[in-house]
């Protein structure tokens, strides 16, 4: 389809809200947010063949996870998203009906969470689907929660359960899924409204969104605050997937990425619930560098980031 | 190159500008523009043989150019740059001199324009090269200068010179040409600082940059303002090129495009100067919709908006 026809759609389809004063239509997006407010950004690129497969996985789901990508980010900042950007290249054959669904799962999250589509760019590619998503947020003035805030004795919190969305796709490379059995995987929700309570709490000293595996997030953490963790193996909560359900294996909760939960620490205790998410307490910082895994017999291992490479997987 | 090695080298060149409270290595970049402004923000992709072609723009000049995409959008809001944000997707085998030269580019503008390049994310393409720009700008409360302020009666006004850019692809396409002697093409200067001058002063009713052509942007400002416009072909200034240098043919400046002047209209008289840049007049907004130009014989023809679709050239 001509880049026109995908503007137009995408214009049509884009609402207004109470950040954006002028949006599509425009050199730029004009957008508005509280005045004591510090402004978010985050861009997050989506590939074919690299984030998602045309085979594997539904036009509307590749739209719901392009941005939750970037509204995980927003909350990994205890942030509040205000706006989103899209921009998409089409290689020519692309069917018309999988944009407009594309677009479709885009908007519902954008819906879900309150997030006006405010722009865009459109660009026709020399091979395959390209989209990146830009989400501005905002917090208030110097409130942002940044990686680099733990401290030596804090504890290590993880919401909602890991491992789901990389045994998804462990379990694709077999065959077809049903995507209800893989809710993390085909339909993340973003841990927005938790990331908000534990930074108007001032709970969290350093968050991350858990994109990457919890032991490549739990080494940025690690790095920027110029310490080390100690994990406990039995402590992680693994996903329950498939039907009948079946806890996935530890490497998976350990290593596999896009699970889009919140890895947090804290000097303080979490309750065993926030804004309707499960908090599971999974280790704690030590002053000592270094990433270590208490296995469940007390047996202690080097606890090694293996960074998430998407398709490739790392186990 | 691998990811990791392409973010650390981004994070290592980037710096921090007094708009950047935290930039990479965090889950967002976290920004502070002046309280009483309005947040601009544009996003542009950048494709490798649809925006450039390795073999005819050395990776400065892509780099280079993929900012000024950007910059020339908020220039076009008579807007001030406060920081960009780099997503790029690398297919393998890019060398890695190629992505240094690139950002050195990318950074050359970024300096010019002292906008601190303050995020982004990288990935690895299927084929190919992808950059998408995000430039966030600011502009005074309610002062951002949209497409559809124009109102008949009004003059249409555009600085610096025309179809500079589109006279290089030409060129390209029948062999090698001395950048230096097609500046606009490989070197554009977003217009930054003219665009400020004139909505600090009220002076432009409507203003957008010439990216897509005249002819193509012409026909934006009058379809968001509900006006036409009447054109005096011998008043477009038409660039002049090569060497000895040689005025365009009148095609290329009506319809060539990725010039990045500002057109804009005003209801009242513009200095021939603005910025330093020269400032020509144009024609006039009339009521009556469609786009009109006015031969120098004083024929009339009906201008018909050809939209640049880049390498393919419509002339």
């Amino acid at each position: 389809m001509g880049e026109k026809s995908l503007i137009e759609l995408i214009r049509r389809r884009v609402r207004g809200g109470s950040a954006v004063v002028a949006g599509i239509g425009d050199d730029c997006a004009v957008l508005r947010v509280p005045a004591a407010h510090d402004l978010l950004v985050t861009t997050d690129f989506t590939l074919e063949n690299v984030h998602f497969r045309r085979e594997w996985h539904p036009p509307e789901v590749v739209g719901w996870r392009c941005l939750t990508r970037g509204l995980s980010d927003i909350a990994a900042m205890g942030g509040k998203p205000r706006a989103a950007f899209l921009s998409l290249a089409l290689e020519r054959g692309v069917p018309q009906k999988w944009v407009d669904r594309f677009v479709a799962g885009l908007l519902e999250a954008a819906d879900e969470f309150r997030v006006p589509l405010a722009g865009g760019d459109t660009a026709q590619s020399a091979g395959g689907i390209q989209a990146d998503v830009v989400v501005v947020g905002s917090v208030p003035k110097g409130k942002a929660v940044l990686r680099s805030g733990a401290r030596p004795g804090d504890q290590i919190y993880v919401t909602g359960e890991l491992g789901g969305s990389a045994a998804a796709i462990a379990r694709l490379r077999e065959g077809k899924v049903r995507a209800a059995d893989y809710e993390r995987h085909f339909h993340p929700r973003a841990r927005v409204e938790a990331g908000q309570w534990l930074r108007r709490r001032g709970l969290a000293s350093a968050m991350i969104d858990v994109s990457d595996g919890l032991s490549t997030d739990l080494e940025h953490i690690c790095e920027e605050s110029g310490v080390g963790a100690v994990v406990e193996a039995g402590a992680i909560p693994r996903a329950r997937v498939g039907h009948p359900t079946k806890e996935v294996a530890l490497d998976l909760a350990l290593h596999g990425g896009e699970d889009y939960e919140l890895l947090f620490t804290s000097s303080q205790k979490i309750p065993a619930k926030v804004a309707g998410v499960p908090v599971t307490r999974i280790g704690r910082i030590a002053r000592r560098r270094g990433m270590v895994l208490v296995l469940e017999d007390g047996r202690r291992r080097r606890l090694v980031a293996r960074g998430w490479e998407h398709f490739k997987g790392n186990w």
